[in-house]
């Protein structure tokens, strides 16, 4: 069966995957984008950003686990962007997510929100479906589309703590990063019995991070 | 001066320092003595304890850096012992610690409470001073009597949480061991602005824990 993945969820220090106060301008909070500065050395982003060169270490080879074997990608509503409350208004309706005309998904993306929305077809094999009624349901409609590929889970936050509560998630890439961000999201937090405490977890250092792979054994 | 340093406060991968439901059999809390079997298997920590052999890595050389150079030690109350309120009872009065009658400190440890105590002078060097005016003035006292040397903070997460939201930690070494434990004790909590974020952090792996120094840098 499909495992559902997470991927590149960089931590700082003090536990914070995303900078306090986001905004449209800063949509990771502030600090947060340092959380990333890892993953904008590589090749694997600088080819998705159509930029030259890259590094080709540790940190490269976490950076395009990412995108080996996904047939689906699941996000939380303020991943996709700013917009909150129903889609109705005019910035609602405009709304194709952060990414332009041909997003780096290229295949199907399941989003959760509250609102319903149809779905949008873009360039390159990326369709965003709009999904209203719960993490379950979104994992078992991108399980049908996956076939015998795998599923990313990507963020914020909230919609990583949901589906580790829910005991969901099967591998999870977290890279360590040396900073403090002082406040923010933690992924880690009121998530008690569900953490699964038989998780395996490896270490690799690499160049920009510490990257911890927590494999679900039960 | 004097520097103030925290060495091997290990923290799981969810940001804990110490368990959660401490007891006086489990003073580490639920699962907390997991975070320490890096250092359990050094041979710094098998000389401490009487035992032969012991690892010699990289973890063996973050162990010995917490006992070299120290002139004092200041703790918080719970780490010198499961008494609460004054001592005043029998059990407050026969209380000397944890450690036995020789404890593997050597020099005077000042403890911090806010109930008064006469000094405990103990075998091997230890003298316990039990301070009531405030981490300042334990900082001050253990400066007074450390020469050259420097000043060891040891726990608990409230001790140390209390001297960084102060800006008084010089260095802190602070192993992440890959393991969850869902509940517990953060040093990284409600620190804000007080989270030096100027600080520079060097990362080496070990054995069983890679190792985090935060230096202050202003």
């Amino acid at each position: 069966m499909s495992k559902l993945r997470v991927h590149a969820l960089s931590m700082s220090l003090d536990g914070y995957v995303a900078g306090a106060n986001q905004t449209v301008d800063e949509p990771l909070g502030e600090g947060g984008e340092r959380l990333h500065e890892w993953m904008f050395a590589t090749r694997t982003w600088h080819e998705m950003t159509g930029q030259p060169g890259g590094s080709v270490g540790i940190d490269e080879q976490f950076a395009a686990q990412g995108f080996a074997g996904i047939g689906a990608t699941i996000m939380g509503r303020n991943m996709f962007g700013p917009i909150r409350g129903p889609w109705t208004t005019p910035e609602g309706e405009a709304w194709r997510g952060w990414w332009g005309a041909n997003p780096p998904y290229h295949h199907p993306v399941f989003v959760l929100t509250h609102h319903a929305h149809e779905p949008i077809e873009m360039e390159g094999g990326t369709t965003f479906h709009f999904v209203t009624d719960g993490i379950e349901s979104a994992l078992a409609r991108a399980r049908a589309v996956a076939g015998d590929q795998d599923i990313r889970l990507g963020g914020g936050a909230a919609t990583v703590r949901a589906y580790l509560r829910a005991g969901l998630v099967d591998e999870m890439h977290l890279p360590v990063v040396p900073l403090l961000l002082g406040a923010g999201e933690r992924v880690f937090d009121d998530l008690g019995d569900a953490v699964e405490r038989s998780s395996s977890i490896e270490v690799t250092p690499g160049e920009g991070a510490t990257h911890f792979v927590l494999t679900r054994t039960r």
